[in-house]
């Protein structure tokens, strides 16, 4: 049995290279009795990693240089001292970017019985759905009347966010990075998608599909999008903080929008979020999002990397929208 | 009697100057029935105007070029012809900017009998009072165990805002541009009050006296204020986003903090105001303000140009920090 992590080799300054990465070869861990051995069958590359590759304080601990990474996986238990977790056991855990772990059982959440694939329970069904669903409802108090910009549509918070704000009733606007996507989206019955590499003044284009203007902006970008979406928001508006990945690889820090006089003269809410604070909302969220996925109401995309090695190219393509939906690794 | 109106002559780009301002004299008014004549007493000069000299969508519109301005002011009814406004009345009016003005009494809201100064009525006790008090309950929901930066803090709002936070048991730091303001603000009791213009680094000056971090930031200035402000709140803090002065005379729009990832996180909520989507809470206020007043738990400072021609100079000085407390103008 091959044993392997990926480590924090070194921190980076700017964009981050495979070079800030390292697999790690591991011994076999002992079971002492009360513990399990668990294999990795999936893992999550997340953008708000690279905020954990860096050494400031935040709301999460960043790695440590020459140790192993963390983040959200699926595994299955393969060996077990342990009467609770029984061999064959599918669990999720946060043990990712390592092909096995030994564990007490106290970092594992068993995954019931499902006819979803495990994967799911890293995107629609785990941290990204439920980060898009609370986003939405916990934090922009979502309207059936809105009109909503998404930017990021297609990632693996977009696209859920996307389709929820439709479910709801919603007017919704997305923003991409490519034509595939945008027709992906349409697909999914977004009402208008701007793919802002060729979109050239993105507040122009954002006024062109929706001249009613914006009620709920959800962030995932910042930068120009933040900027445009505030020249398009109407009075009242909400703007769900939720994520800034334009801003994550900057080496130094960059001047935010000009034009933040809009949060006063439209009279604008602008709240930043963490899944994490609303995780009591899970169970909710669960049986919500089963619903609408066995009624057909909603859908998904993955981006799969084959092998642990594969990780560090999967995290650093999620800055160059190489995924569509979820970005996940395959174990 | 000489009956004067300034009239916006031009458009500032940037910076206004006097040149933007002209001295026009007007007819007296013939009063038909139902009318009175006002003779204004004392009128109000405020940062927002400078938004209303722009022509551009806001939440107010614009003032004409070759019309005269409009502000808050008090007068008193020197002749009527209508019964319900008798000679004598005191009254308070959006006409300010103007010697004299007719009116049918729509316009007119009577000043109730009061031993407070009739020019309170514009400062604290009107719209820069008010401000204070329903941004910090309204907006910022005020507790008593939050540490609250007040930016422009001896200005009519900053210094109104200081000390109702004191009175709720807070702790209270402000920011200000000399000494001598600094010294005013502490003689009001308030913690620590930072003097901006020789403080340096102002993250790291506010760092040092609030150690404790900032909960609840009342936004007066903007710019490099906010990015401090930032850098300091505390983990569900909440920026209360009042004005902007820092960029009202901007000719271009200028970078926004460059520390905007702190929304999230931080998970902090911004909203921005206007004072007038809270007027049915003006009689609360009203009392509330009178009782503290009353009880000498509330002090107030005013800047008082003399005459209507003194108008203009009032306004600009708002941007050069020449007031301390309310800028009013005695007519």
């Amino acid at each position: 049995m091959k044993i392997q992590e990926i480590h924090l080799a070194s921190r980076p300054e700017g964009t981050p290279t495979t070079e800030n990465f390292s697999l790690i070869d591991r011994e076999r861990p002992k079971l002492e009795d009360g513990k399990v051995l668990v294999k990795n069958l999936w893992m999550s590359v997340d953008p708000y990693m690279r905020g954990r590759m860096t050494n400031t304080k935040s709301y999460i601990a960043p790695f440590e240089v020459g140790k192993v990474m963390e983040g959200g996986a699926i595994g299955e238990v393969i060996e077990s001292r342990n009467a609770q977790f029984p061999v064959g056991m599918k669990v999720s855990t946060m043990q990712g970017w390592r092909s096995h772990f030994a564990s007490d059982g106290n970092d594992l959440t068993p995954i019931p019985p499902t006819p979803l694939p495990l994967q799911s329970f890293l995107g629609i069904m785990g941290m990204p759905g439920m980060t898009a669903w609370s986003g939405l409802f916990y934090i922009a108090d979502l309207q059936p009347t809105d009109t909503v910009f998404v930017s990021a549509a297609s990632g693996a918070v977009g696209s859920v966010a996307c389709q929820i704000a439709k479910i709801h009733g919603c007017t919704v606007i997305g923003s991409v990075g490519s034509d595939d996507k945008a027709d992906l989206l349409k697909k999914m019955g977004i009402d208008a998608v701007i793919n802002y590499k060729t979109a050239g003044n993105l507040s122009k284009a954002l006024a062109t599909v929706s001249p009613q203007g914006i009620d709920v902006y959800f962030d995932n970008v910042g930068g120009d999008h933040l900027e445009a979406a505030l020249n398009n928001m109407n009075d009242f508006g909400r703007i769900t903080a939720c994520g800034m990945i334009s801003n994550y690889n900057d080496s130094e820090p960059q001047p935010g929008p000009n034009n933040l006089l809009k949060i006063i003269a439209q009279k604008l809410t602008m709240q930043g979020f963490i899944v994490t604070d609303h995780w009591d909302h899970y169970p909710e969220f669960i049986q919500q999002m089963g619903q609408w996925i066995s009624e057909g109401k909603i859908k998904w995309e993955e981006t799969v990397y084959d092998g642990l090695d594969k990780a560090p190219d999967a995290f650093l393509g999620l800055f160059e929208g190489k995924n569509t939906g979820k970005m996940l690794v395959k174990l």
